[in-house]
């Protein structure tokens, strides 16, 4: 299937709202058929034996034929489908839903409707998702606005939910510093939802993507945030909350990056606050690594990357003081030397000296053995 | 040496401003002949052969003997010397500095002069340490109040080092709760350091305990604190830092904390804060727990009471909404059911059946195995 003709297009957009996506029984018989038969063996209710199930999700929609209109509505928008078919299908992403143990609303959409002039598997395979509560502080939308343009600024895709709160102050910052953002939906990518950010969802598309699984025209519904949360998370390389409350949507997010394997970020606030209590129970509990900045929101995603983490600077010297300094200088790269010695070179005082070397044995820089001194490591 | 008679009092007091504290050489000696002797062997600089070192740490001060002196100024201040002979000796809690690798300024105490009510045994067992910024946020003054006052109302002891900032905070929390705390000097008993806490000590020495390995009279100093820091990671069965820039002293006290394998957590608080920076690299690195209230901190220091630890709080069916709840009644203690029949006994929506088990599949209450649900664990 590598030309896609208008045959497949239709019969992709079809199959996009035959069923409520996501769902692996349309996407076997695809996988069989071939879209364009999938699409009719749906549509006349007869389906080769082992495929029954995709009968059953489609009961209610299989007579409701919309895959012009809602092809037209895309084109008229700027927006396109996207399938497995296509270049742009972030197939690489989207594998962790199939092996992950997702048995209910997950697995990979059918299809996907984007908006906006960014290529869906390259902004997914540069994202880290910021997400967080709606009802978000200002030392939260202030945290994610820094967080946010210091990833942008590393050509980090900012991927959101276009929600109010952290979402939006996540997305404004990356469109603030230029960078792309792409906002993943709960509603059809022709829906402005929540109403409020309407201009903030057009400009993600004018200078991103917007994307969604759903249909255009599909209402925002609960059930499909918890759906869109998983796609968030698979269309990232991290996933990093930035508040939330004991409950809350981003909860959810989180929970889906760790059945999808994504490595999990929070950050922390004040103990005090009502909307950092989910983050700092992510951490506490194992769940999420503590992010206090861009650096080390990076390094959560690029672990090989030395970035701002703690291990690569505790023996680093460059939190030295000028004295602890002049005593690492003194003690020689191979061997132990004694304090006189130590003081000798250095030209310091063997108090001097003394307590540097205390404070550099208790931070991991140098070591005692038998008396004398030699650089740790 | 079951009873302690005035010789041997006198001897400790002796050994305990011979040398610089602390001093494995002079304790070692104090095995071999038991203090009178080990004294005698000192002031006159005749030592069993293998206790040379014994000489040599206590070369500048052998001569000086102000036992008398120092017993005497104890007694009038409400103070008493502790030796390993004692029974309140903290011997368990002690262990630790033997065993860690801690070649330089670690080590037992020779002895500790304490002064107040409490008993040191008892205390040191049952002690949690606050530490922190002398420079403390108004927030991290918060956090250390509220957390020293919960820890307290649970029978803990709260150490700290009677500074400024975060351990005046602590320990004046639990003086307000009616509840014992330990200061842990880096100068004599009799010293009030620093002065403007002058009345707080005070309030420790009736209350609690004022401990320090220093002979009274002894000026704090730099090499001192660092010292102390050891004393006040040993005497605790936990270490929670509130506040701790990027250098200060609670790091290091963090580092004996890790070094003697005390339990450590950090408190966050907001990542603009420079004040939490110490805290929120520990918490990254993985060398410290997040602590975000009293019972976190509690759990720090007894990990098998299940107070507060996430992963507890995460089956509990106590953050459900009530159609969660009413979905995770329906579904029986063993077996597995169908969405229809969790819809029937429910008598819920299957709609409603369905959003609610996808929450809870992926919130870790509920599983699906083939189709049917069944509760996690």
């Amino acid at each position: 299937m590598a030309a896609r003709d208008d045959a497949d297009r239709r019969a992709w957009a079809y199959l996009a709202r035959a069923a409520e996506p996501p769902s692996a029984a349309v996407l076997a018989l695809c996988d069989d058929l071939g879209p364009v038969d999938a699409a009719d063996a749906i549509r006349s209710r007869s389906v080769p034996r082992g495929h029954e199930a995709a009968l059953e999700v489609t009961g209610a929609r299989a007579d409701t034929d919309m895959s012009g209109d809602d092809l037209e509505i895309a084109d008229r928008i700027g927006a396109r489908l996207v399938t497995r078919a296509d270049d742009e299908w972030p197939g690489w992403q989207l594998m962790a839903l199939d092996q992950a143990d997702t048995a209910f609303r997950g697995g990979e959409p059918i299809a996907l409707w984007v908006r906006g002039p960014g290529r869906l598997d390259e902004m997914a395979g540069a994202g880290i998702a910021l997400v967080g509560s709606r009802a978000a502080s200002s030392y939260g939308e202030q945290v994610t606005s820094s967080l946010a343009g210091g990833l942008a600024a590393e050509g980090v895709t900012v991927t959101s939910g276009a929600a109010y709160g952290i979402d939006g102050a996540a997305h404004r910052a990356a469109l603030a510093c230029g960078a792309p953002t792409m906002a993943v939906m709960a509603c059809g990518i022709d829906r402005e939802y929540p109403a409020g950010h309407a201009r903030l969802i057009n400009e993600i598309a004018a200078h991103g993507l917007v994307v969604s699984e759903y249909p255009p025209g599909t209402t925002a519904a609960k059930h499909r945030f918890l759906t869109r949360n998983r796609l968030v998370a698979a269309m990232a390389n991290a996933v990093i909350v930035i508040e939330a409350g004991r409950r809350s949507g981003a909860a959810n997010t989180a929970a889906w990056a760790r059945k999808l394997g994504r490595p999990l970020g929070a950050v922390p606030g004040p103990v005090t606050s009502a909307t950092s209590v989910g983050c700092h129970q992510m951490i506490a509990d194992g769940s999420a690594v503590l992010v206090f900045d861009a650096p080390s929101a990076l390094a959560l995603s690029a672990p090989d990357a030395t970035l701002g983490t703690g291990g690569g600077r505790a023996r680093s010297t460059d939190l030295l003081s000028a004295d602890e300094k002049r005593v690492h200088d003194a003690i020689p790269g191979r061997g132990a030397v004694t304090i006189d010695e130590i003081a000798f070179s250095a030209g310091l005082d063997l108090a001097v000296v003394r307590s540097a070397l205390a404070r550099m044995d208790v931070s991991g820089h140098v070591q005692n053995v038998d008396g004398a001194w030699k650089l740790a490591r």
